[in-house]
């Protein structure tokens, strides 16, 4: 399988995010990938795609704030990364804010997501890795190794460690392409921000299943009820499942995202795949075992459609290369 | 003139708030209260009035929640005092979720309002001293000696260190007893919350003079383009100043906004006064003087109409009761 990685993702590196009401060592790790890099062997260098892709599926003044937010932060005296702490919950629209504490709440939807000095470099390289490794997809898989994530982050908003939605801007330059595509997000956490991108729309096909928001993270979205609306209703699935989900239970869940996906014959499957639905990861609560992600992969690669994997979460480090390494022999 | 207090206001002490990136000591001190009681003397205590005027503004859902917060977050194993890390500023809808962090976060706009043990207790009885003065109006004027304040307070959110928004909790009640009530915020930050909460309503009429959004809290409303919607199209009247405003650039504004409220002929002005416009305050950037405040109070008293004055911010705690006390003589 083709692994696609770009070195410059490791200029993303905050000390801290704020986690359920104080501010703990921030869970992305440069060393997250370092892990994965030292299980998986040879890797391709990511080829530059340009902003157009990126701009397909973020807005320009998203884009914008994302190069300068840290600059802005550090012109205002503000200290360490950047975090917002006042969001536009109610009313949320395009405004011309100069603060940058206004601006980062504009743009966010939580404190655990800092901007920090090399992040838009970092994600900026992300997304390159992942329209790369779509340019490997063939019959086969391809895997972008991302990281950061990228599934939290919405059109013109970071959170959950995400900036730029990688598994996104590379299903929409797929569907740019004339294709059509399904993505499944089977990261612990919903995949709030790609689920938003494609609220409205029916290509691409949303399929998720994770922790049910109700107890974990995004907790806003990912609620069954959630099917999206206008040309989009009933292109999004929603499959929450409880604290403490091992195979067993897992597994009737993927079936049925399967079958889902099987029935909206794709060209293409993005999947947005984390690793903290591992036992052992430290901020999730299911209990896959590292012999299950082949289990998984196995019945995805079954689809017989051209995958393109794109990493998410997964903060378990020391276990995460063996992990994912588990997961991607499935689709050999 | 009659002044309303409660002691019981005096429970809510949180340790601290997130501004600007960083914990800090939480600026909305009980040494405030202290400091407004021993310029203003005499003081009568608070009656009683029940939960059914805070539940015609409040939510139910929203209630529950601030009644058992600290709690939930105590028995969740957190430290300190009760913070949200995530908003659902995307898709805000009534969700049943369980987690503490998740509750939080759907019943707040920021992360500066923090829920502490003697919350609920401290902001009930802030409710009650804004009822209990609005039984005191009569021709003339009376005050309502709340804090913490109420004017960030939404429907369903706290935000902006307020909880209950007493000032609308009194403007409801003088509306369900058949008034016309137009009420005027000059605390220096926008009332988001009163906005919100009668943004569809014709009546009350709300008008605020405040710091431009573009650079102050709450960032995300106050904007000049925003006067309501529904019913409520034209009866929100936004008036934004910039940094620096002394009384000779807050006085025009304070025209327009007699005028508006003037024209509408109420039967009852509440006035959410905050005297974090004073030159010195620490947090805020008007230039306002404690001689400007009698002044501003006899601009208002001219208008004819019976008072009801509820205490909203104010951060110079040593020239805090000194402000207030100014204001207050203005409408003798």
């Amino acid at each position: 399988m083709i692994i696609v990685f770009d070195p410059a993702q490791r200029a993303h590196a905050p000390a801290r995010e704020l986690h359920n009401g104080s501010f703990v060592p921030h869970a992305d790790t440069v060393a997250r990938a370092d892990n994965m890099l030292a299980a998986l062997g040879d890797w391709t260098l990511a080829v530059d795609h340009g902003i157009g892709p990126i701009a397909r599926v973020h807005g320009a003044d998203y884009l914008a704030f994302l190069q300068t937010a840290f600059e802005d932060w550090q012109g205002a005296g503000r200290p360490g990364d950047a975090v917002p702490y006042v969001f536009p919950v109610v009313g949320r629209r395009p405004l011309n804010l100069d603060r940058i504490d206004a601006r980062l709440g504009r743009f966010a939807i939580d404190c655990g997501t800092p901007i920090a000095a090399g992040t838009w470099q970092a994600v900026y390289a992300g997304a390159q890795v992942a329209l790369t490794a779509l340019d490997h997809v063939g019959q086969g898989a391809a895997f972008a190794l991302c990281r950061p994530p990228g599934h939290h982050a919405g059109a013109d908003y970071c959170g959950g460690y995400c900036y730029l939605n990688n598994a996104a801007i590379a299903a929409q330059a797929a569907v740019d392409a004339g294709k059509r595509v399904a993505i499944l997000d089977i990261d612990y956490h919903h995949g709030n921000g790609t689920q938003d991108i494609f609220w409205e729309r029916a290509n691409p096909l949303f399929v998720s299943i994770h922790a049910d928001p109700r107890t974990d993270y995004p907790f806003y979205w990912g609620h069954a009820d959630e099917t999206g609306a206008g040309e989009g209703a009933g292109a999004t699935l929603n499959l929450p499942l409880p604290h403490g989900t091992g195979l067993a239970a897992y597994r009737p869940a993927l079936v049925q995202a399967l079958d889902r996906i099987r029935a909206f014959a794709p060209d293409l499957l993005v999947v947005s795949f984390g690793a903290d639905t591992f036992v052992d990861d430290p901020i999730s609560h299911f209990a896959l075992r590292t012999a299950d992600y082949p289990v998984i992969a196995a019945d995805i690669a079954a689809l017989g459609v051209p995958v393109l994997i794109v990493m998410e979460g997964g903060y378990a480090v020391d276990a995460l290369g063996e992990n994912v390494a588990a997961f991607l022999s499935g689709f050999d």
